[in-house]
């Protein structure tokens, strides 16, 4: 019933808008590996993306290089709406990974096409500059993208270190963009690290 | 075990930000009366807040007024925060509305005074010009909180309206923000709440 509900809404362009709108509500359905804080069920993509945008305004002063705060909210905002298409891909999955970006290509294609072209090409090249990590506000992103589930796995045992077996060298090199945006949460970082390694919850 | 998680880490600020960043996590299981838009479940706040923060930069051409996104972005992302403590109070609920305002304040005097006073201040001014619907980034915002339940109604056969027996006047009124401040959407929205009253979702 859908289908019909927009046609014919004011200009084109508002139709569109509508119909992404309504689309993006699949992101509720996408689940992630990471449970929630409290254990009882795993996390969806929308709210992993909301949690990151307001750990994007509280730490802001820990930054290591300015940024732009819309920006940065409108990047963590959209970053996983590919997976709408896409799915989850797991982080210490190797093999998933390997066909990620292809998957992910594809997916965007489709999505941000529903848009009109004008917006669909600037959030496509917000998620694209986010996933490249070459800019001060992509790496701001990216390191909340990275801090917030290392947060849920100190809050439940390390589930998804657990799940995936995950080394010491992986989960470095996992939190690193988090370590170097944010220096001050390094030390307190590197120093759970360990505690998960002598939990058993991450492999030496 | 997260009592003592972030005990001595870096300032005293940081540690107040994790603390706050991790207790807003329980966002996610607070539920809502409104069905995600396939009718699987019902939606929970930090979707729900997801979901607003993404129509702010979607629709904004079609804003009334000039807006600040940044301040509407956070204003989406914070706006049912309170709803950890105090609940969610369904729309349709005159009876629930009546203590909705004690209630959120003691939460919000709760909640904020996790983060560090300068911080908590600012989310919750925010929080509390998003309720006042005074100014032009409010109202805009505030917009957005009516037409994203008004869309999953659509899609879910009218599910709240017809749980809280909804008359035209009453979703007139509920719906009346998000028709001031996105005029371009009126004549659609007015189109569909007698539709709704055609096919039995609304009362006339």
């Amino acid at each position: 019933m859908t289908d019909d509900l927009f046609t014919g809404i004011g200009s084109g362009r508002l139709e569109r808008q509508l119909r992404f709108l309504t689309e993006i509500d699949k992101a509720k359905l996408i689940l992630r590996r990471t449970l929630l804080t409290d254990g009882s069920r795993r996390e969806n993509d929308a709210e992993h993306s909301w949690h990151l945008a307001v750990m994007a305004a509280v730490l802001q002063e820990h930054a290591r290089e300015p940024f732009s705060m819309e920006r940065v909210l409108k990047m963590t905002l959209i970053h996983d709406l590919v997976e709408i298409y896409a799915g989850d891909t797991f982080a210490f999955d190797t093999a998933a990974n390997a066909g990620k970006e292809d998957r992910e290509t594809a997916a965007a294609d489709r999505l941000f096409a529903l848009l009109p072209p004008d917006q669909g090409q600037e959030l496509r090249a917000l998620w694209e500059e986010f996933d490249a990590m070459e800019t001060a506000d992509a790496r701001y992103a990216a390191a909340l993208d990275r801090l917030q589930p290392f947060l849920h796995n100190l809050c439940t045992q390390g589930h998804t270190w657990v799940l995936g077996k995950a080394t010491r060298q992986q989960v470095m090199e996992r939190s690193g963009p988090a370590m170097e945006a944010l220096p001050a949460l390094r030390p307190w970082m590197e120093a759970q690290i360990q505690k998960a390694i002598q939990n058993g919850w991450i492999r030496p």
